[in-house]
């Protein structure tokens, strides 16, 4: 169904804001020019008209045919332009049945309101100018992170932080293009307003920039969706063992997580202010079963692709796993079993390992527990690293359109600086300018199609 | 773990109001005398105390020690005593992460306030006289109700109908209990202020009213978690099919209520105001395999204790099965496979039924659907008649504990009857009322223990 024929600005709509099912309390959120017309209809208490925006009021729902009370509720109303859409909006707090849930959405709708499309009352503010189009974005990230690090990443966003920094370098070149299309329109008499230099450093540093933030995506996704770990190593070290020790007592937070990203199949788990996707695969070994060998393939495609790759090696046995190809900086080497070691420190000091300068060893009892928290702790340091070493302070770029949209305008610039540099004619170089100017349009949205913003809100929930 | 230890009603508490879950907005509900100070620490925008009652504040919810925003909310605050609990109410409406909930919730918790208890904010309510018990008890049936008709039920016993009749009864039983109260103390000198047969009448007329009260609990269970009707007949004739014609296109609904009602096995369908349990059982016919004669008896258990049976009759054979024992008035017989009949109007006009003249019947084609509106319509009927008969307009017990109380207070008035009857002493017989005045004043909670109130209130949800 293509739901933008039933895109209609001036609608009144409604929606249950609150998380499907029964609760305590449940809102409906009724926004546009007829919002509080619609309410009063079915609402018995103090003259909506006379009410302060910004106020609450005890009063009840009746069914305007029967004038049967359906509920007692809290009315609270917000009045244009001060409220989240910038529309008149109000909102009716209601004991939380789905009965009365679906019944008031139903009696608004019979009032004159219309259903909300999904993200639409956030597609209202972004209209309205009260955010723009990375910061709405922010608000479904926001509401879909489930750890500190993404929660953080949305809070920023939504602020405009991440806003600011585009529009920072999309400024500096518009003011450049300014400047080529007054030599196109003075193009007869050779004059040159741009310094050609200026352009070449200023178009590069902005792709580097560009590329550099899109590059972000890859640290942003893991943020979001959580950093893949892989657990890795010959077949009977303990690797599913090792994965429940870490699991441990935090299954209650995994289930909560499980619920909202079903597809991933792999153990979740909140480590500090991350969430962390652990892998566990089948153990590495030569085996002359090919279904075995599809198994040991896949081992090796999830350790590469692993952010970070816990290597584990029996400590009854120290026998290695062949780990070339990985670096020492994702890699954690996990020495376990060591219950069954009567002198751990003897062990762990004649360890021998590949990079053994900048290795990180950590002996572990997946049995008893001992050393778990350790390699959480290591666990965190390294990801830390990771991202210090990527920048810290940076701004990281969390979402997939926005990936696109600065890797194409960077792709704009590099054809400038090419292009520029093999002397070709002003209106060539003005046209990479003014492409590289849109893909950063399309992020804040000061360039927006309606198909742009269907496919944005489209992946909100209904309600917001 | 006996909650009640941890029960303090000077505690500021918190929780999540609204369905648990991912959602545009939720809701952290704050109460209690150090609410404003609580939220204070944790809150920035216009300074709260400055808030006026009933009004709704943009602010941010700020850690106290990092300083970081954590999120944008709405703030509202209800003034003691005008709000629900009586207390100091804070309302903070987030963003709906399953991660800000819990961080707000955990940063209310740091800033002095204590988790909940189930139903605890209602609890406040009812001891700060906002309402009284039968009615705290409504808002756990209202925010449970999945029918118009088990709603209705709960709006009226929430605004007080139900608590307004046991007054008036206990008041009269007051009134007569002081007159006696009044002979004890004048007992020496032989008076009588209060009239024997008056009495014996006004006990005797209470007595019959709170016996219906408390034999309309099985009508009000019914209503409230679901009619029970059963579906029987001959192996064959095409039970399983007319169930899966008649849940048909509301499986969407039915599974909206699954999930509130999990224990119920049966089809569970919303027919109208009301929520039918269908039952759907084995075949009855002779058998000499016990474990099938095991399943036709669980059939007969299943009719008599069912509050309508269909009796299904296949069209093409029309043999009847045994249905004796089950009145007229709730049975439907539904005379299946009629799109195998060539003349279904002839073959309803020679039909010959049990009960002939009072009988339902509707033809039906459980295959294409045909008569299975009409069917519904008839049970919709069937069930508006049996509650007429019961006194439609009388109030309906939806609640064991009220059905108990009322039970066990007429009970006692009984004992009165047959005493004064018997002429035993005076004493006596003020005990019984007395009785009979404590059981009725359970039920509102003009009398109530810690006991009772913990048994009540833990099976709310926490946030109401």
């Amino acid at each position: 169904m293509n739901t933008e024929l039933y895109y209609n600005p001036s609608d009144t709509i409604c929606a249950i804001s609150t998380p499907p099912g029964v609760g305590g309390v449940a809102i409906a959120r009724v926004s546009g020019a007829e919002a509080f017309a619609v309410v009063s209809r079915i609402w018995k208490g103090k003259d909506i008209e006379k009410m302060k925006s910004h106020t609450a009021h005890l009063g009840e729902i009746v069914d305007s045919e029967s004038g049967r009370m359906l509920d007692q509720v809290v009315l609270t109303v917000f009045r244009a332009p001060a409220s989240f859409t910038g529309d008149d909006v109000a909102e009716i707090s209601m004991h939380g049945s789905r009965w009365i849930q679906r019944e008031i959405i139903a009696m608004l709708q019979k009032s004159g309101a219309r259903l909300a499309l999904p993200g639409e009352f956030t597609r209202r503010a972004f209209v309205s100018g009260k955010m723009d189009l990375a910061e709405a974005e922010a608000v479904a990230d926001l509401i879909a992170s489930s750890s500190a690090a993404s929660h953080r990443l949305a809070i920023s966003q939504m602020r405009g932080g991440f806003s600011q920094k585009i529009n920072d370098i999309r400024q500096q070149l518009v003011e450049l293009a300014s400047l080529l299309e007054l030599e196109l329109d003075f193009s007869e008499e050779d004059v040159e307003f741009a310094s050609r230099e200026k352009l070449v450093n200023l178009a590069g540093q902005s792709s580097v920039m560009l590329h550099r933030l899109a590059h972000s995506f890859s640290t942003g996704a893991a943020i979001k969706d959580g950093i893949p770990v892989a657990i890795v190593g010959k077949t009977n070290v303990g690797k599913s063992s090792l994965l429940n020790a870490i699991v441990g007592d935090d299954r209650a937070i995994v289930s909560d997580i499980h619920g909202t990203t079903r597809d991933i199949v792999e153990d979740t788990v909140e480590i500090g202010p991350y969430i962390i996707r652990f892998k566990d695969t089948a153990g590495i070994r030569r085996s002359d079963d090919p279904i075995e060998n599809l198994g040991i393939d896949r081992s090796w495609k999830a350790a590469n692709t692993a952010r970070i790759v816990l290597s584990v090696i029996d400590a009854t046995t120290m026998e290695m796993p062949d780990m070339a190809g990985i670096s020492a900086e994702r890699m954690i080497w996990v020495i376990n079993k060591i219950d069954k070691i009567d002198d751990v420190e003897a062990l762990m000091q004649n360890l021998i390992l590949p990079h053994d300068k900048s290795r990180v060893v950590v002996p572990v009892s997946a049995k008893d527990g001992e050393g778990i928290d350790e390699l959480k702790k290591l666990l965190l340091n390294m990801i830390e690293n990771m991202r210090t070493n990527e920048g810290e302070d940076e701004i990281i770029v969390t979402n997939a359109r926005h990936a696109a949209a600065l890797e194409a305008a960077a792709a704009a610039l590099d054809e400038l600086v090419k292009g520029l540099n093999d002397s070709i004619p002003v209106d060539f170089v003005a046209q990479d300018l003014r492409l590289a100017i849109h893909h950063l349009s399309t992020i804040t949205g000061t360039i927006s199609t309606p198909e742009i913003l269907q496919t944005i809100f489209t992946h909100f929930c209904i309600g917001k």
